[in-house]
């Protein structure tokens, strides 16, 4: 082992299996020692041999440190709240984001300035944005009466975003820069997880039928020719289930997103029934369970993309513009970026 | 349906799952007309029809786009080459390196010049690097008598890269700008799908073993203060199986890094010993099976991170410098990339 690049250095063709114990022994400094029959010698501190017990105490503790437990909630679930610039220039005001995001899966943010780099100058606290071929940041304005059908005022189904990648975005920031002023464009939102749970419970089978059918999702595309923030064309497709488990059985992902779902289904023909009911009756639990509210300008809603859905209800009122900016981040950085600021502000203490 | 956005317009509370044919008929133009018991009306082109049929060919056809076939080897297998300035500067370079790694999961590319963004360069013709908090591209200067431990002419076992990462890197770029000149620092490289599947055949327990035993890699530490490419301090935990399958039983990744698999093991203390052999037994497989090569100055490897293996020998030869440049590119951008390139190489024939 090597203390400075805390790395293992031992090569694996060394790595005797059969090796058995000569002596045990404990140094002077409280350490056991073993000599091994193959002449090699170990030193290992009680501490260290404590924390890496065959315990369900010190597994429990390895693993939060880890991930954090995850609270399920339902459609009277009020969504935490925090200021921009506590997040923003606060430790404690960014790991609140960080640990609310790992447990509920949504916070909304208040205060933002009208900035469209707002999201990605907190994501630049943590790492770095998660990259899509939409660029680092990506500017969705609607009008009532567009001329370019992207920017319709249509309502949009509760989805995750970027399902057509493998490596979808952890968490997606909506900084809501100017609201539309007239009826709708309220912002729905679902915690996909407790959805998934029910449907576990409630209809085995067809959520058997969403953990193990692989489903395209496919985009296809060419940026404007003078945005040089994007990739000038993209042909994306991912085959995924729509609720991804673990080899334990827990959920991981979930990509449901009936906007970019393929046209091209790779099923039996008499799987198609039951495959189309099984996307429907989810589809019906994480809109019966989701929360709504209609975001002001400055607010930023946050949800962690691999577990919560987001949408919005149409536009039906007057004609005003629409200011939404889309920012993503990994998971792998906000949980390494969590486990940071908690050793930081424990010491602190 | 929305044509211009190719996406999905439907509501799925407006998805009638019950509706019958009330009549079928021919158009014009020789579309498909349904008109359904709900008064709902589709037309079909012949073509598109034909495209999505519940048949093989049409699947195979759908899944050809998604992913090329892949082609394993072993220990007698030859590199494919390719030019430098061929890949950078001409679509058709840029495709055939694309499409090799997707088969092989590895290529020699030759004559790189000896700035270290060459590699970064590829990528941003493909999308943009994938992003670590090692930074966009990583300098692995070793000496034979280090003052940094990180840079030790140490031996490196054949592993994936990031695997610290649950999105790990698809891809490593390994530019060698100055080789050491004495003896040892050869590159190993093996197709660690090969030996997954010999290990399903071979070894079938053992196999499954590493198949649904979660594993713990991490990475924790901080960066020079002085280096701004770079994540102040980081501490990453992943917990993957070490080889990991889709729904249908095809591998997708292969995390193997005894270098930083982590001491902590989430496992009963009687699994312990088998999860060893099991692990053992793999890297004899991909150890015997691997190819070795020593790259000259201006020679870069390219491997697909999540399926081949590398590793280096130790250097035993007298003091010289060794200058290498790691860098990163994702799945998703990779074989977007390769997608569009076909069918614009396909256009201009």
């Amino acid at each position: 082992f090597n203390k400075e690049a805390l790395a293992r250095i031992m090569l694996m063709e060394n790595l005797n299996l059969t090796a058995g114990i000569k002596e045990l022994s404990v140094t002077k400094t409280g350490a056991l020692r073993i000599d091994w029959t193959n002449d090699h010698q170990s030193h290992y501190e009680a501490e260290w041999l404590k924390q890496r017990a065959f315990t369900e105490e010190a597994k429990h503790k390895r693993h939060s440190t880890y991930r954090l437990p995850k609270r399920q909630w339902s459609s009277d679930h009020k969504i935490a709240k925090l200021d921009y610039s506590f997040v923003l220039e606060k430790d404690e005001g960014l790991l609140q984001l960080l640990i609310e995001l790992e447990i509920t899966g949504a916070v909304l943010l208040q205060n933002t300035p009208s900035d469209p780099t707002a999201a990605f100058n907190i994501c630049n606290k943590v790492a770095k944005v998660k990259y899509t071929h939409y660029g680092e940041l990506s500017n969705v304005i609607v009008v009532p009466n567009p001329n370019n059908v992207a920017f319709t005022g249509a309502a949009l189904n509760l989805h995750n975003d970027i399902v057509q990648y493998h490596d979808m975005p952890g968490m997606i920031f909506l900084h809501m820069i100017k609201q539309h002023t007239g009826e709708g464009g309220e912002t729905t939102l679902s915690d996909g997880l407790y959805a998934a749970e029910q449907m576990r419970e409630i209809h085995p089978e067809l959520f058997h039928l969403l953990t193990t059918t692989p489903v395209y999702f496919w985009d296809i595309g060419e940026a404007d020719p003078a945005d040089n923030t994007r990739v000038k064309d993209f042909y994306k497709i991912s085959k995924e289930p729509t609720i991804k488990l673990d080899i334990s059985g827990a959920v991981t992902h979930i990509r449901f997103n009936n906007q970019i779902r393929d046209s091209f289904l790779d099923l039996a023909v008499d799987q198609v029934d039951d495959f189309y009911k099984a996307l429907k009756t989810y589809f019906e639990l994480i809109h019966a369970n989701s929360i709504g509210f209609k975001m002001t300008d400055g607010d930023m809603t946050v949800v962690d993309n691999v577990r919560c859905q987001h949408g919005r209800t149409g536009f039906t009122g007057p004609s005003s513009p629409r200011h939404l900016v889309t920012t993503y981040l990994a998971w792998d950085e906000a949980l390494c970026k969590r486990r940071r600021l908690q050793q930081k502000c424990s010491r602190n203490q």
